[in-house]
């Protein structure tokens, strides 16, 4: 399937607003290059004009690989001695165009000057950031599919805790203390064995941050917080979060799994269109039933060319059919740890659905 | 050993340019905010500002992680409602500034703009990237360390072409054909073991060029070039390319190696201040020397938190010491493929040194 191109959705935006062009510059990683470009792996700067007629990538290496995935029209040659917002200002003077472009807020400066410098006026335009908020069937399969990846991650995150013993006090596993550093090597390779990118993984022990060098060992009862935001090679993330407790004793992590757990199935039947502002009071509500306090940093986001970005779950932002968020919920107390639950959801007319599944059991 | 933090640097740009602060605007994988700010994983926007007195970043989400990597003096709140151009703008009205503000030239535009809106003149300056010519032995320390997982990578792709066999026709390994994209997994998985990234491994065989998804089979004595850029928590970049053929016959390819080796054995000796344009002139008169036509797609760039960065071997840039670069270099016939490889290589007075080593053999 296709990824979506929305150049037409630029061309609508062009229209409404008496504009010649959209004008965006920026690396390879840029969301908005990566939704418009789907240029790959390119070095250097790039540059996606798109105007009424036509919709043009300029790209200063790889030409041959960005030719092969630009959906658009043509790849030019950028790049050298000439800044790219120069040589964009050159195409748009080539083809005879005047009057308004529109640009992502993040343009660079020096590329909204060059075409001011052209005698064209810039103003700002949310089109992209927009479409993006709902995803298409191709685009939620590409999520599908990483999330695949990091459930692959956890299985590996837990068939290690599993193989762990008790030794002096702590975790042994393979004749060494297990440290959260070790720990996210192993679900990275699994994450890369599956073809994916796994820069984001985070290991927290008891409610501690988790940072990526962590050299912390984990103790028995201890709770084992594993963050995976995969992504992969289109751009697209997931994101799974579990917690899991070797030798638990089963009091407070074992209600604090259960009011996590609780949460998630009572907030993601809430993912509909109507549904937006009622997900965080659910998620919130179930855990104050179990007797917890609620947490601020439970709630949802939207994941795609981002681990964050739009819908919010504010009232301000809608909540389209296609969406696709994570809903993350959190139950913290400082003298027990944390247990974290997320799941990748994508919003129905009818409410959420699941984007993979991984169990969400304690017990590795 | 710690990371350097240029904001002296940075404050003697001020001086000189009479400005009161420098400014940038972006997300986590930004080259100058990772540089400046240090602030690891973080989602949404983050802003450096550096004043005489103070260096300060604005970090929306994990302001605790962000507070104990951020070498300055303060990490403050942003995201939200209020764009982050707009709380940079208070935040300098709040120490009583005023006049230049300095920033990159890719600052966005939008925040640009808050500034100038606030009455500050907005001028651009490449104080950073030129910072980031010269390594610091700590930088270095870290290349050298991704290097490591680099050079991992590459054993594991040599460990499996060393364990296929001929199948009608084609490389098997483990039962089922060889492809482009099931020797990158192993690759990734590899690297990512050793805690590094693995975002752009490419796998080009008999010359064609690589994509992520390649699913092209390999045949016996095809050229198959691993081209590696891990990433380093950090975001500094290693770089190594080899190339490996099973089953050769020992004849273009072993000549084409052979002019490729000795090409980057005359080069590398050259990486010194004073040689830099000779180092072009070096690889290709060696490659001429075996027989074949110089590529123009062998020379050299800088490496560090982004994959080419500066310095470029034109003349017109300076090779300081302590620049690491990739030298690179590629013999090409359309009948019979490519043999490329790639080091990476530090700048001393005396010559190039290599980060990591691994060998130049075609055989796996």
């Amino acid at each position: 399937m296709t990824l979506p191109v929305p150049f037409e959705h630029v061309r609508e935006e062009l229209r409404d607003r008496d504009a010649a062009a959209f004008v965006h510059v920026g690396r390879e990683d840029d969301p908005t290059l990566r939704y418009l470009g789907r240029a790959g792996r390119v070095d250097g700067e790039l540059a996606v004009v798109v105007t009424a007629e036509s919709a043009m990538l300029l790209a200063a290496d790889a030409p041959a690989a960005a030719r092969e995935s630009f959906p658009g029209d043509s790849v030019l040659p950028a790049g050298g001695e000439i800044p790219t917002g120069e040589r964009v200002a050159a195409v748009l003077d080539d083809l005879g165009l005047s009057g308004t472009v529109l640009t992502p807020r993040t343009v660079p400066h020096d590329a909204a000057l060059y075409l001011e410098q052209s005698g064209y006026e810039v103003a700002s335009t949310a089109v992209v950031e927009d479409a993006r908020v709902a995803k298409t069937d191709a685009e939620r399969l590409r999520q599908s599919t990483v999330q695949s990846a990091a459930c692959a991650g956890m299985r590996r995150a837990a068939a290690v805790l599993d193989a762990t013993h008790v030794h002096e006090g702590r975790l042994d596993w393979e004749d060494a203390p297990l440290t959260a550093l070790r720990l996210r090597r192993e679900v990275d390779a699994a994450v890369a064995a599956e073809g994916m990118l796994s820069g984001y993984t985070a290991i927290g022990v008891d409610g501690e941050p988790a940072t990526p060098r962590s050299e912390t060992t984990i103790e028995p009862g201890q709770t084992v917080v594993v963050d995976l935001a995969p992504q992969g090679p289109d751009g697209y993330h997931g994101r799974l979060v579990r917690t899991f407790v070797v030798d638990g004793d089963g009091g407070w992590t074992r209600r604090a799994q259960l009011a996590a757990e609780g949460a998630l199935d009572a907030a993601i039947p809430q993912l509909s269109p109507d549904g937006g502002d009622s997900v965080v009071t659910e998620l919130d509500a179930e855990v104050t039933a179990y007797g917890f306090e609620p947490s601020p940093d439970s709630g949802g986001y939207g994941v795609g060319l981002e681990r964050h970005e739009r819908p919010t779950l504010d009232a301000t932002d809608e909540l389209p059919v296609g969406a696709v968020l994570a809903l993350d919920v959190r139950v913290s107390d400082p003298a027990e740890g944390t247990v974290r639950l997320a799941d990748l959801v994508a919003v129905t007319e009818d409410g959420g659905e699941l984007l993979g599944a991984f169990p969400r059991s304690l017990s590795p």
